[in-house]
């Protein structure tokens, strides 16, 4: 019998998970005077806890991204836990980003007392220097304030957001041996969202007793098929990061349980899951959200980038924000990701009605599909008949709110 | 001493050239009634000349592209001249929309009499069959308004506008063993404007003496430098032609002359460099020119990718929409073209003003950039320092009235 992995209704971020402890607190990273904004969070767990990452590919990276890759790189590593603000990125800082972020997790360490390094993550605008004063100083408040409360978590899950609109949290659950596992998130996300995730940050807390290989393992197919399958704008950013801590609390152990492994499995990707889908729902200003679904491509490759194309088009988001059932612009940037479509073999989908059947043009159902991108979210098929693969992404419409809000910083 | 080739002021379009006739009519193409609106143009050679032709990449591609290329097929093809409307694009208009382009072609021949076919062109909305009974009265007027005069070339060239706001005519000229030789040239643009060409039409008429492989060869070249450097919203059409017309009015040959031949690929270069920046200063609802100039990259591959990275970034676009120097935006879009750039190395520039330095912000310079992102037309510079591969691409920004303007056809 099969284990069941259940997402928790009113998730309440990291702290649904045992042996975790957290604050979010206010300290003016953006210089506004605003002491109501939370904008630095600490996660710690109570005792050293594995951890794995998946961060952005892009050339230029963060300095906070260089230092957690550095603390990951041993394969035995513990940390303490993830120290993360929110307003400015420290990134394109050059040297000085880099002996910032050092020394914020040396100061995450220093003032919860604890003995292992703390992961640091930052989100918000490039190339500026972070204000260490108020990074230190909001650590210090951060550090005594830790605790195991749910408003806590809560208060963390705000720190880390930026243009947000709400805060991002999922949880799952599951039982085996008579012990309860938990798999516990949260997420920002909003703007510069592309493949292999962009300015988005997830941060994940297990109580699974698990090694790091185990554990990078499961975090990158959850991302590969939950945040790298996402777009709101088709930037990346700069400071993407996904981390997953574990620390063992439950007791379950996977090592000789395949069974169990895979229900971790299963509860990491419905988090990672969750989350996405939650990041493009609050996308910038975005009005829709697609699911596209790429379908008969030679390779999975190749749907990708039918996907990506049609899915980061400007002229297809700004028809799906006007509800206009513009199927041709979808055929067009379908084209030009140029992977061999056939026309006279191309059926497109609006949910079930069709738009193109074998290259004809379905008119007679125009009525159905303005209706249907009229929604608040719908899905669109695009099958090229061609072979057997496919991809899903999910994406939203662009529209004039999106470019106001995005002219200045 | 080198052929001095000179733009003309005031250029008229086709017509500049000798032995090009020319009519732009109104045919109602769009079907709403406005018989104001010209959409309609024939361009025609007193006698049968020799044709080239550069089309879209795109994997679907309008029915009249595949009419052109089939035209063209044979290398010692020659043509009576062009039959183009706008308003209508006959892409994904599966076999209907060949028989209806081919129809088109037979009908310009049938209504001018002459002996050789017609290339055919389309813009205009995708998934929509031609209206073949307005095209038809169309030509038909058409063919009877030919002539040589200025006012019929200007009307050719505004009737295969769509959502451009002017028109774009560009001759160039110089004198060889006393005689003149002329490259003159139209073209629209405004949206789904991106690599390899992308929803524009250029057509050029020269009265050189050459055959179709120099002419082609020739085309290829100034298209590469010229139209396939540009971007306003990184969608590439169905539909892109651009056309070079031969007839040899000119008693000039340059079978025997490669200066003779330098000169006219520098001016076929010249008219397609004109054109090319008339369609992006043209973009649709753009405020801002942007000359993007990457260099110093390994290859000029690399410096392309990087350029179109950074010239199609919303967050860039958006950036330069609100007069941000937002130079951390332009860092991120380099970084994820993903082609080894090293923080360390890199410069930016706003016109001459350093942003960047290896590296490192110039915060000092600020109220500079400022200054400089407020106009209407600027370059930024990006230097990798890793090599000597660069890339020039005229781009723009894009606006709220982009959106607004796209959300619905």
């Amino acid at each position: 019998m099969s284990i069941q992995v259940k997402l928790i209704e009113s998730p309440n971020g990291i702290a649904d998970c045992p042996g975790f402890k957290t604050s979010g607190v206010a300290c003016d990273i953006r210089g506004k005077g605003d002491l109501e904004l939370l904008d630095l969070a600490l996660l710690t767990s109570e005792e050293p806890c594995h951890a794995a990452g998946v961060f952005t590919l892009n050339d230029v990276c963060a300095a906070p991204v260089l230092v957690c890759k550095e603390i990951l790189t041993s394969p035995s590593a513990k940390v303490a836990g993830i120290v993360v603000n929110s307003g400015n990125a420290n990134a394109a800082t050059a040297e000085q980003g880099m002996i910032d972020a050092k020394e914020m997790s040396a100061i995450a360490q220093l003032e919860t007392g604890m003995g292992s390094p703390f992961l640091v993550c930052s989100t918000g605008r490039i190339g500026r220097k972070l204000p260490m004063q108020n990074i230190k100083s909001g650590i210090t408040i951060a550090a005594k304030a830790l605790s195991e409360e749910s408003q806590n978590s809560l208060d963390a899950a705000d720190a880390i957001l930026t243009s947000d609109t709400g805060r991002k949290c999922a949880t799952a659950q599951f039982t085996y041996e008579g012990k309860t596992l938990t798999v516990s998130g949260i997420a920002k996300g909003a703007g510069m969202i592309e493949p292999n995730m962009a300015t988005m940050l997830a941060f994940l807390a297990t109580d699974l007793d698990v090694d790091n290989a185990a554990l990078k393992n499961t975090l990158v197919q959850a991302c590969n098929k939950t945040f790298n399958r996402i777009s709101i704008d088709g930037d990346m950013s700069t400071n993407d990061t996904v981390l997953l801590l574990a620390n063992g609390k439950s007791g379950l152990v996977p090592d000789d349980s395949p069974e169990l492994l895979q229900a971790f499995r299963e509860a990491v990707f419905m988090v990672c899951d969750t989350l996405a889908e939650k990041i493009v729902g609050d996308g910038e200003k975005i009005t829709k959200l697609v699911e596209l679904i790429v379908e008969g491509c030679q390779t999975e490759d190749d749907a990708e980038k039918v996907a990506r194309c049609v899915g980061n088009s400007l002229l297809v988001k700004t028809s799906w924000y006007g509800s206009d059932p513009n199927w041709g612009r979808l055929a067009d940037a379908a084209g030009y990701a140029r992977i061999g479509l056939k026309e006279a073999c191309f059926d497109i989908h609006y949910n079930e009605v069709p738009a193109l059947i074998s290259g004809i043009p379905q008119d007679n159902k125009l009525s159905e599909w303005k209706a249907i991108v009229a929604k608040k979210r719908f899905r669109i098929t695009l099958n090229l008949n061609q072979g057997s693969g496919s991809f899903r992404l999910l994406t939203s419409d662009l529209s004039e709110a999106y470019v106001n809000f995005n002219k200045s910083e």
